[in-house]
């Protein structure tokens, strides 16, 4: 198996000679080019590729699919700003700024049916099955970013609410991306499914991990600013853990919700977060679906040294900016 | 073969049929439900059912992808409606007024997607071709949408550029119903291409009948207002044609439409159209795509007497309202 550093490259290189119509269409296209080429890890697509070379398959048979996915994602991250009104990302302007808003919704579908299309070019044997995890994937994604817009608008949310909000919304695709890879790379249905549970669980433990940096993460190492979810009172992890205690507590935490954002804030929602040991349950909870990831892993036919992989890039993804 | 109403009888009530989750996710799916029950002639999925029963399948094994292509149209309009800020369709509040914006974009995407589930309902030996036909047909009708778009910021159209939109905005569509019920029917690959040409060439020539009646149609049997494109300053086919005569002829277009919009506007246009015989010559053109839309249909291995049934289909569509 090679590094992830070449399967990364791969995908750059594979994403560079897309090709798209010239001329007329540039209004449809540009905006395409330009959300596929933010860059990033790439982890989805590289799973994916990972999982086929895995599986006995060189990884470029698994090229066409893991750019499929990468080009689902990028579709939701697309819409998701609109959506959201995001104005930057990745450091850039995203979509619906840089161009227009009916731009990003028009090359947002397209996107979608594109990625369906790299998605199918597998063998014939493979088709009815890729296409039905990527379609299952799809709608889950979706569910999840519906959850997650009325979580913003209801008080009252559980643990549980939360976790299957983002095991549709960014555990499904790891799964999806893990699944259709070892399909590619020649895996039986029962290893394919084992996989996909270690990419939904892997992708659930990154999730909590990240709402986790958020708040306790290192200034200088984390991507974005710290307290960021807290000023934009998200509803986190750690939001929804501390809810979920005694009503006294959920009201000491709605009042210090109801400080205008800023420093202030930020501290007054931290300190009651310390004062409860929420970052050590949110920990616990990181590691707990990690492990579950890892016995998914475990479970399946691979040999050791390729299991070490994957939990290596597990380990990566989860562990990364403490 | 059945009559087009059994047929849309039995789309009906397969659309009632259709299953989804409920409780937390209504918010997602309600609007889906919405705009799925609107109605209309299902002139799309129809062509499917008889395609598929012109070709020896009984019409019920053509149901899901039939249903499939109708919720893809419902999908395009969802999605348009939006970025045309359209309030109304067919008599009622469009999704993104009825909903809001953002419930628009997501429930579409997940229309998209269940349209893609259902087109894929067919035996394992047609997947591959029937999802190709969609997906090709798909990205055809976002390009159109596109070119669309872009024609209203243009000053200088040609005829030929305002048929290749129409060709993918509303002809791929029909063609792809035609075809993919075909196929599903048991037709060969050619006798399906042509099925799609017969498909295809009558969208052409129906948008363009829907061009000419918003201005010479009868306004007791015409749905809408008569002279709504002239008020909108729509880049219709009479406009183009009219604009691509001499340059004065183009200019007393241009003052014409400079005419704040209402009555007035609306008569100097038609008077316009009529002194250049525009009506006569996008009737022509009419009749020109109604005849390449039959003889594909007479180029089949279909008996007279089914094709009989297709031409009657085309003339009911085309010559509606007149």
């Amino acid at each position: 198996m090679l590094t992830l550093d070449d399967y990364r490259i791969q995908i750059e290189s594979a994403i560079k000679n897309l090709k798209f119509p010239e001329g007329k269409l540039d209004s449809l296209y540009n905006p395409i080019k330009y959300a596929l080429s933010a860059g990033g890890k790439r982890i989805r697509p590289v799973l994916t590729l990972m999982a086929a070379d895995a599986f006995g398959q060189k990884a470029d048979q698994a090229v066409m699919p893991a750019l499929g996915l990468e080009t689902f994602h990028n579709f939701t991250l697309l819409h998701d700003d609109v959506m959201d009104k995001s104005e930057m990302r990745r450091g850039r302007l995203t979509v619906h700024k840089k161009y227009d808003e009916n731009t990003a919704i028009l090359s947002g579908d397209t996107m979608l049916t594109l990625a369906t299309q790299y998605v199918s070019e597998v063998p014939d044997t493979l088709l009815r099955l890729v296409l039905d995890s990527f379609n299952s994937m799809a709608i889950k994604v979706y569910e999840g970013q519906q959850l997650d817009m009325d979580f913003e608008k209801q008080s009252q949310i559980d643990l549980n609410d939360y976790i299957e909000m983002i095991q549709c919304k960014t555990g499904a695709l790891l799964g999806a991306c893990a699944k259709i890879g070892a399909l590619v790379g020649g895996a039986s249905e029962k290893d394919a499914d084992k996989m996909y549970d270690f990419g939904l669980k892997t992708g659930v433990a990154f999730q909590i991990q990240d709402d986790w940096l958020d708040t306790f993460g290192d200034p200088t190492t984390f991507g974005k600013n710290i307290g960021g979810d807290i000023n934009n009172a998200k509803k986190t992890y750690l939001y929804v853990a501390a809810l979920q205690q005694d009503s006294q507590t959920a009201e000491a935490l709605r009042d210090a919700f109801n400080i205008p954002s800023g420093d202030v804030r930020v501290k007054a929602v931290t300190r009651l977060y310390e004062k409860l040991g929420i970052g050590e349950s949110t920990k616990k909870a990181v590691n707990h679906y990690s492990s579950l990831a890892l016995k998914a892993l475990n479970s399946t036919s691979l040999s050791d040294d390729k299991k070490e992989v994957f939990r290596k890039l597990a380990e990566k993804l989860i562990g990364r900016k403490k």
